[in-house]
């Protein structure tokens, strides 16, 4: 008996759940969740089923294809672990977040590399034996820097996600095209407030009262792509931005590990800048 | 066009969802909303949809009826404002924000009216042109007490729900089942935490650091129904135990308010002394 | 024995907490709570304690003054209710959790009045005895408008905080100048984000995971006076805006309630366009 | 220049602030923080200050001491890195993040050891250059295990903190004492709900729509000493009680990690069973 995780968006209209609920049938597999979600501003359905059942995931989803509309996204996902990359710069707590889940055996994912443009979190990855790929940014335009990235990563067969756990520079239109909704970022504020740079600085300059993080998709506008995950703490007038960036960091590495948990287990799908999460 | 909700509870088994999409896709109906659950542990599935088309609801109960195992509850709803009794003894806060939530139009049910052991809510409550009852306690037992509330009661035809908000009088068994799984509670912590009398003054004295509480359906046993909703606020140090209770205020209302919501719009199903909410 | 509040800021030097614990201590004052903060970014010293004895406020504040630097603000408070003018439009969830708890003895404050540009709240805020003034804007410029309005709190000799309880219109520098750092706003997002009209709209089209609202004092520039309070709830994507805008009703009447209370009990310093809460 | 903290707890009398702040002021202090709080309840006066200055910690309290009423408990303490042995089962969540906090340089705290009652946890500790010490139960009665437990302790000559991530035994009374005050425990519920064995599994029996983590210092009485730091997350239907178990773990290692900090920043008094935090 095999699971298999089932998404499909498509153009809603009448008689998709039966028509997909059929196909299950047909194919005797038994339902074990199964979430469904109808944008009516924008007439959109989207569907995440987990199945179970003596069945390709080749053959169900040829099932599918038959009966639904032809313009309809259908995957049929095998629950295995998938491969990431993970980008960062100089900070810890995300990226050391992640290698404990890892090493804990709590993360579905093998960690292909890490790769930062500074040396400082190589002590830290080489403990767990994670390849660490250091490529400076100094002397380069960020062109070339990003096509020594793009070197590097395209040495992977497959990658499924790239995690930027607090990677603080810019990714150009080119490199996002690369890896289209595969780029999973972590930014300390709770979006759309504070974007661009030191947003914690700008917090304490605004006087709020309380800070976030938010995990987002990568787009080609600055922290404007697809928001997965977002969680706040309260602060006070005694938090200067330091404080803040401290109290931060917690909130900082639940979220990015929260969207990266989604991630690995297909519960997104994304539509018109947006999350749905199943 | 009309809407229907649909609320099925049922022994798990293979081809349940195919068969009540079969019911509604030969109906002709449009699915709105749709939420499953399958309890694994007992093997009991819940769904709930929320249909539209050209269809009579005791057309639609009978096919599924004869479709779906014997043993199944379903429940075919039109969406109508339902019929709900308010009890409390002498605060204002949780009775006040569902009598404005009635007054703004925001508050699915009607009120029949508000039952108390006090008079003194009932200058709040006639301001709203809403029948109070007292109902005092003094001088009579619990039974002659609860005789008289459910003699009150009997006078409506149809009572939906009651709601204990701040109605300070623990409520017999007897009392209990003529109204089961109608009856919602709040209670003035996060259960199962400090059970019974003063809460606050209880977690006063253990030095918690959140206070919270919770909505929950009656049963037999005080402050042990099934749960609907809870929430919690920090606290400090400095809070003693009057702070506690005056903070409390307003998760008190937001919480039951919440619950009755939940109620009012068919989203609770209750089972094994739990909530499936959808 | 009477309690008065004493709230000082000046800039910041050393001896201050000797200097004003030593006038407390001649005075044979009780102090029953104290708070101090010390802004170290722009040397600034707040204060707030609750003192307790047989003492008369104006001899208090004299004693503090001749020992304090000359461009210290000292106030000497008796805790007494203040008085508050209400403004609001339509919605009636902020402006009736209000009136509720002055119903219930829970608020500190006389509502002298409840003003709005439109009829709809009257049947609420008659109810309970208060004075509602209905102005509206049809036909007039926002000059003319306003004008109706400031004619009508000069009618009254002391207005302590004019509360915007979901006031739908912008208010014009005259108006916020004549009673500077008295006028509290409820605005329904966590600023800065949404900034503007319509943030539960803005917030949906932007597809994120928290909605929240912010009370703060009104200055000359829309929605960035300093903030008083935040607080937000997390949404997903089967929220259409007007269900965020629904089930935002709650944060916006708790956080502008909380604020209020905080005015109230004069635990508010405002400097640098943000707010010092003790 | 050099910065103490000072911490005084005593009966509440007139004139406290006043004598402190005398002694500050003569000492030629600098106040940057100050924090006060009386129990009226019980009549006890706590104050937390951070100087600055040149002066002698023996000195100052010497100080105090002489100014104070004798009863008071006075601490002046200069800010260093304290020392703390971690103790910890099988689960690696709460561990691993005091580790990667360490590594970052975030953590004021040299860890002497990791002791466990298994082996699990030394392939983590051992990357980090931190001794591991397994005693194992195995074959041992309870106080034969302590016993070894308590001998390796011994061999520090100052132990600040004993942080429990996660060490799933009972602690006699006999070693509580040794430790009084000292130790630091994370119990995976939102106490007092759920004392005990396998509180996530109460959690789901009893169908809570919140769980969560409390840290609190252990004494002998199980899960019931002094409350550090409590926090919750919100669960559904949906969980089962292995998935409240993996949702938990970001909040105990969050609160622990929380507390651990409040405890080496000297901001914690424990008093009638309870904290006040700074």
């Amino acid at each position: 008996m095999e699971q298999l995780r089932v998404l499909i968006d498509a153009d809603d209209e009448k008689g998709l759940v039966y028509k997909i609920s059929t196909i299950f049938y047909e194919h005797n597999l038994n339902i074990l969740s199964n979430n469904e979600f109808v944008d009516k501003t924008n007439g959109k359905f989207f569907m995440r089923s987990v199945v179970e059942g003596d069945i390709d995931a080749k053959n169900l989803k040829k099932s599918l294809s038959n009966l639904l509309p032809t313009n309809s996204n259908i995957e049929v996902i095998k629950p295995t672990k998938k491969n990431i990359v993970i980008m960062a710069t100089k900070e810890m707590h995300a990226l050391g977040d992640i290698l404990i889940q890892h090493e804990a055996g709590e993360l579905d994912a093998n960690i292909l590399g890490v790769i930062s443009n500074y040396d400082q979190l190589k002590s830290l990855v080489s403990k767990f034996n994670i390849p660490y790929i250091a490529i400076s940014h100094v002397d380069l335009n960020r062109d070339e820097h990003e096509e020594k990235i793009l070197e590097y990563l395209s040495t992977f067969k497959d990658i499924d996600y790239i995690v930027l756990a607090k990677y603080m520079r810019i990714l150009t239109p080119r490199f996002v095209e690369v890896y289209k909704d595969k780029i999973i970022n972590i930014h300390h504020s709770f979006l759309p407030a504070f974007i661009g740079a030191n947003p914690y600085k700008q917090a304490y300059e605004r006087g709020v009262k309380i800070i976030g993080a938010t995990a987002h998709f990568v787009n080609n506008n600055l922290d404007e792509g697809p928001i997965i995950s977002q969680e706040v703490i309260h602060v006070d007038h005694a938090y200067d931005w330091k404080d803040m960036q401290r109290s931060g960091r917690d909130v900082e590495k639940i979220v990015l590990s929260h969207a990266l948990k989604l991630a690995l287990e297909d519960r997104i799908f994304v539509y018109a800048n947006k999350s749905v999460i199943f």
